[in-house]
């Protein structure tokens, strides 16, 4: 069994947006030699997401509008963990709707995606240096 | 270390439901010969899930209940996903909350469950060929 | 490819709960002798999470407070789920919201983890025995 492990690094100059990160993680794959196995690609901050869905900037745009209708940044005092003089709880609640990591099948040397799956990097709290883990194991 | 892909084909009748895959899953890891490893099952498609739960079907009348106040499908004009013509935004926003994929253990070539877990496809746009993937490795 | 497999048992003395179970699977992890590889951590049961937060509890009352919101579980007669004596409809929503499993990578004999990555339990319908179960797969 190979195993691989790479750190894909992020400042989103925004408090949330979304990035398509599949061509690094396609770039990762291509470098750990695995031709059949499995990746799992996680955020490695609690206020983040990896997720797969539609390159399609209206979507995001939506996903936007609803996270923070499910769980709004403002008023922030509503949240008991900004107390500690944190403003982010909105973000450690979108992330869980949106999901930590996704688990993609590699086979024949490929991310064996259907047509529109594309991997993104959700960011729900930026303006600081933020990681990614892929870890790839297979043969 | 071995490894197993497969496709499953669905045409759901309706825009929404959802359907136990667990036979075909089971299917999959017998002709797998894999004893001991990890089965990831996720849909291919973006406006669909795969998840696991209780096969009962006031419960999946609930889950559409819910997921159509938290994600509704009318008015469809709500969502800029749609201003391309699509009519699906609310089925992208819905398979978030459902996820995308199950990893399940492989323990003496069985899925290793729980007394309720059963593996469902969860079609939120349907009406069309679409494909769920069933990925195993191990040994 | 190695393969470690464990069951860890809880007894949650209220109707729901977050309970922080890295030490154990770290336990499970040094048992195992694994170094590279992947960990699937998964509730065994369908109205319980686990998920990877911040171990801080004005967040976990925020779940809390949020997924009541999201999912209520007065009036119980609200779900049809409930129509058959049960009533821990919302529990099997809230559990979708939070997800069934984590997959951790495993790296040099370490859960590879960010800096304020911790592994929960969430029950949302306890007072019984439940169990989460610990699968790592790797060399």
């Amino acid at each position: 069994m190979k195993s691989y492990r790479k750190e894909l690094w992020f400042n989103v100059p925004n408090r949330r947006d979304f990035i398509n990160i599949t061509p690094q993680v396609e770039a990762c794959l291509r470098e750990s030699g695995i031709q059949e196995g499995l990746a799992l690609v996680n955020a490695m901050h609690i206020t983040a997401s990896v997720f797969i869905n539609d390159d399609e900037s209206g979507l995001h745009s939506d996903y936007d509008t609803w996270l923070e209708r499910l769980a709004p940044h403002e008023p922030t005092s509503q949240y008991r963990h900004n107390l500690s003089g944190e403003d982010n709880a909105d973000a450690h609640l979108k992330r869980q709707v949106m999901g930590r990591e996704v688990v993609v099948a590699i086979t024949g040397s490929r991310l064996d995606f259907g047509p529109w799956e594309q991997i993104f990097y959700g960011e729900f709290d930026g303006r600081r240096r933020k990681r990614v883990l892929v870890k790839i194991i297979g043969e």
